[in-house]
């Protein structure tokens, strides 16, 4: 098992917020992530929430500006906060451009050169990282996992809880990219991870993956009608119409006037802790 | 009276987070803070909480991982984020020197060259920048100010209060410098600002402000064990003796290891605002 280094570890909110780094096989590079332990009897064991983060993200900004501690004191969750993709020396990137490479895995198993070798986010967060929070957080049950992202971290929570319903008891998404291999600024990640085929890129889009028989028990989405990126890159009706076609349960939730920010994410966030709790304590 | 630009302005918490700079003549440069506005009934008046932020930090700090947003917009309450020295071209610096000059005005008004210039700070925050936010916010309550702060920033709250008891209702602190003339850290800029007779410092520590007579009702201050700059930079003994000897009310509450970062300051936020709120009610 992976040795994790601790980076930092500060006491916030009666727990403890932590950074670690550990040699991850899946991404065949260092990974860091954050982990929030909420303050717990010993011996008690508590459920795990994975929040995934945006394009240009890494672990540190939902961390800083999220507001999630609070909440997750209160009710008593661990939240792992994991980088967007793989980073570093002999990791191919694609300088400038915001939307592929370091900071845009789009939590998906690259195919393609140069990309196969390091952006394997989807095993790293569904497989690789969980065995490494189970192994080194023993309050830590992996029965009652949750998980719920932001814009390209939306999308990954999706997709990871339409492809694992049994391994994930929650999901809900901040502004969600939802149909991804027809958003404009996705299709040039995904051709680049994935390769030209566009039929292999339905099974990394949450859209896709619903009317292909995919299904979650129910999605809880945020989404701020001011926010710059909703006809583009969002479009949270496509994901409502599918979930219509597939007779699933979305509450999607159009919220006047907030935007992409952490400034909307952090209003809403203690009601998605809210909402991933009442399912992983039930 | 000046004219504000709006530099950024979001929704949050259902108020408004907003940033703004204004031609500032007691700092004679562009000045920049934050203002947020909780949701309120059109014609309502609301109480301004004025937080001061420590060395290094502009308002931008405080503004992304302070967490006050949930709290103020439950309490009703405007909180004002102020930067914490003049800053650009043409103003004084002292650089690599994080304890002097940008970013570390230390509240009060220099009388030496090349500071007295710019380094008006005390001028700035509890004269100029009030009348700012009087004419530019109709719903701000100039009657019902409290103010807080971090580090050097519960310096410049306890001296702002402690000279200007009936214009502040209410004090706290997180992590203050209770005695800035007697410790290192401070000694240096104090003596650039003021110059070497240590007598006209009185006037900007708290704890010879009290021993020299002056008072405020009631005062919170929070303090983490395991801050670094205990010992050598905030002893709150010392202001613990100072009101203990004067017979004034201080709340210190030492936090069993907490350091000196936002991830302490944010654990004890609502609090504090629950507290202003408490004494700008009432």
């Amino acid at each position: 098992m992976t040795t994790l280094e601790t980076k930092s570890l500060w006491k916030a909110h009666g727990g403890t917020q932590g950074v670690y780094t550990h040699a991850s096989d899946a991404c065949a590079c260092p990974m860091t992530f954050a982990v929030y332990v909420p303050p717990h009897a010993a011996g008690q064991k508590l459920p795990v929430l994975w929040y995934l983060s945006g394009l240009t993200c890494t672990h540190a900004n939902v961390m800083e500006k999220g507001e999630y501690r609070k909440a997750a004191a209160e009710l008593g969750l661990i939240i792992v906060c994991p980088d967007t993709s793989p980073r570093g020396e002999g990791v191919a990137d694609d300088p400038g451009n915001w939307k592929l490479g370091c900071g845009a895995g789009f939590y998906v198993d690259a195919t393609e050169q140069p990309w196969a070798k390091n952006y394997r986010m989807y095993s790293y967060m569904t497989a690789e990282l969980p065995a490494v929070i189970a192994a080194n957080f023993p309050m830590a049950d992996m029965g009652r996992q949750g998980i719920f992202g932001h814009s390209m971290g939306g999308h990954g929570a999706l997709i990871a809880a339409l492809k694992n319903p049994g391994r994930y008891r929650s999901c809900s998404a901040f502004a969600p990219i939802t149909h991804p291999m027809t958003a404009e600024w996705s299709r040039g990640a995904l051709t680049a991870y994935l390769g030209p085929d566009e039929a292999l890129w339905r099974a990394h889009d949450a859209v896709a993956l619903i009317e292909d028989g995919h299904r979650f028990p129910e999605l809880l989405v945020d989404q701020g009608t001011a926010d710059s990126f909703l006809e583009d890159g969002l479009r949270p009706w496509a994901l409502e119409e599918a979930c219509k076609a597939a007779g699933m349960s979305l509450t999607l939730r159009m919220q006047e006037g907030y935007d992409h920010s952490y400034f909307f994410i952090s209003s809403f966030m203690a009601d998605h802790l809210a909402w991933h709790s009442a399912r992983l304590k039930g």
